[in-house]
């Protein structure tokens, strides 16, 4: 229903189509982003050149690769001098880091997150990574804000924690907290971390280019990014995608948010601890060392392996009955489950799923590994400068 | 990624901006259409001029109303000199009808619907029902094209209906069968009927101006309609929305799609006439029977509406941990089911959903009752020529 848009706001779209270009594909020359963003010659080299003034790219003449006439400019993001702050808080770990523009991860921090930590103890922690960080960053650099990835439900509108059951987390303001650490200018975006990881492998990952994908990301419980149409399935409040807590079998375990048989309470860790006669250990390395020892031949651990797996793959068929994806990712230890348990995924997905449904799906491992979280945190940083790059 | 829009893409935005404008809203003054869709008075009156020439839509002096000064001319859509064909296909029933723009429905035929007729039977129908009505068409109106609704998955490239269990059809290529009836320049789009009943209560039903919907429409089968961020979830190849194929009972029964305790085995027409003691019978006039006999009093049929209502709920609530939907509604014979099991489905619901999920979401029934399937239909038709007002 919206009207056209003007002058300034095709402009800004221009800036953005091409800073974005270069952000996600790297460096290129002005005459393949003529083509990519079927824009004229002199077009480019305007938007080229105010972006290089703003110092968001820079531009070089090519080494020469004999061909004669003049060589088209090749234009670079600035990496080093355009950054974000990314952070990421799982249920075992936080993690930080200034990624530059086009992903590039600059520097980072890796803490240990005892379970139980509090939000209050959490930011602290994050913001001392920060200021370690912050004291090798060189003069002149422009930083665009900072995301944050939570394994939580995060309220849309203004970011806050609405529940976080595995990090025992409610209604915690945390990026409000970390906002005042970076000073009023530093605009600070939260998002779920399966969401922000679905929304990095999208950009720049395993799902490049494709319009209907799910990310499901789990450790203790289970949640999933969804893409939908190109877009980011956020749902009304920003809660959608909480797949974890699709009821799979009404006879099933108590789960943490209150109800029974939720599919996290069949998929998450505990899960596949239990089943395999572990229920005191917890952990991604005690997952770890489930599935290894099902490989080793543990009769025990290869029946919770299966067990658990069968009940990935079940839910996976609600899904693709659900949403028709062309790519279904698996993220955090659903990756390790996911490939120990293949065959049984596979199986019950078969079972469940609808032919139409099946027959364009591809099952995937992530492609951006432990940086997912991190990247796309940043990304979310970065959205706002795509959006209006001189602006920002 | 896209870089923005020509002079000429600008035009015909803003064409159809407008058009789109009186198509949802009606009749209204160019000073109301200058205001809403944020264009100064010149381009409105360029517009507008443009497309009264295209017969889209006409101008007039509105009633003096004692006010000074001269009146803002009347913008109105040319409902019975532009129109569209809308077919449904259902479970019971046949309709089709002749759809003006602004959404009038300006004849319509009904017919029933023998189940077991297969699409070889069934198009000669509908091509009947067309000629008869074609017959009162005024000379020199504009035929956009054609949309049909149809209770089965149907692939978003070409229309092919792939399957429709409750039908009968696996592969019928309906749209292409009535193409040929219609004329080669007639384009005729073909939807599944809880998509089309979705966009139509969102374009101008109970789900006008809302983003992220749920339409949950069940007869035999059962199938949702769903809006993300304002836009049609499809999925990659048009299938998305089977949530009638979430299977929510392992130990269920035998669901027609090969799996077991698929959604529809609980809550479709089949499930509640079996629990009600009436497996012999079929129809939504059956359905309607048990309710009422609840209604009188019927331990049986009372019982039945319970248990159906709870699975209802049960489904519901998933899909809104899975949504965050800001609004179901309950189109087919859910309208009916939910109207008299509120209390269970609400209950299950609550006890299913995410608090944070559960907040903002309201359950409805449909604002367009009966003619949703078609004038949906004739919006899908309608698309075409509201994305480029001047070339159709």
């Amino acid at each position: 229903m919206r009207a056209g848009p003007s002058q300034e706001e095709i402009r800004r779209q221009n800036l953005g189509a091409l800073l974005r270009h270069v952000h996600v594909h790297g460096a290129m020359s002005r005459a393949e982003l003529t083509s990519a963003l079927g824009l004229n010659r002199s077009t480019i080299g305007a938007l080229t050149a105010d972006l290089a003034t703003a110092g968001l790219v820079s531009e070089a003449t090519p080494k020469q690769r004999g061909r004669a006439g003049r060589p088209s400019l090749v234009v670079r993001p600035e990496s080093a001098r355009v950054h974000a702050w990314a952070f990421s808080v799982e249920v075992d770990r936080l993690s930080a880091a200034r990624v530059g523009l086009g992903g590039v991860v600059l520097d980072r921090r890796e803490l240990g997150r005892p379970r139980g930590l509090v939000a209050a103890e959490t930011a602290p922690l994050l913001a001392g990574a920060l200021k370690e960080m912050r004291q090798a960053v060189p003069p002149g650099t422009i930083c665009v804000g900072a995301g944050i990835a939570v394994c939580g439900m995060v309220r849309r509108d203004d970011g806050l924690v609405r529940l976080s059951p595995h990090t025992g987390w409610i209604n915690e303001p945390i990026g409000a907290t970390l906002a005042t650490e970076l000073g009023a200018e530093t605009p600070v975006v939260v998002a779920n971390v399966a969401d922000v990881c679905a929304f990095a492998e999208h950009a720049r990952g395993a799902a490049a280019g494709r319009d209907n994908v799910i990310y499901l990301y789990g450790d203790v419980g289970v949640g999933a990014g969804i893409i939908a149409g190109g877009r980011r399935l956020t749902g009304h409040g920003g809660y959608g995608g909480e797949v974890g807590h699709m009821v799979v079998n009404r006879n099933g375990s108590r789960c943490e948010c209150g109800s029974h048989g939720c599919w996290e309470t069949e998929i998450g860790e505990y899960a596949l601890l239990h089943a395999a006669g572990r229920p005191a250990a917890s952990g991604r390395e005690a997952v770890l060392a489930v599935i290894d020892a099902a490989d080793r031949g543990d009769a025990r651990a290869q029946a919770a392996v299966r067990r658990v797996g069968d009940w990935l793959g079940f839910g996976v068929g609600n899904l693709v009955n659900i949403f028709n994806p062309e790519m279904v990712i698996f993220g955090g230890t659903m990756r390790d489950l996911y490939l120990a348990a293949a065959a049984q995924v596979r199986s019950r997905l078969n079972s469940v799923g609808l032919s139409a449904c099946l027959e364009h799906v591809r099952l995937r491992t992530p492609q951006l590994g432990q940086d997912a979280a991190l990247v796309g945190a940043a990304e979310l940083a970065f959205e706002r400068l795509l959006a209006d790059p001189l602006e920002t």
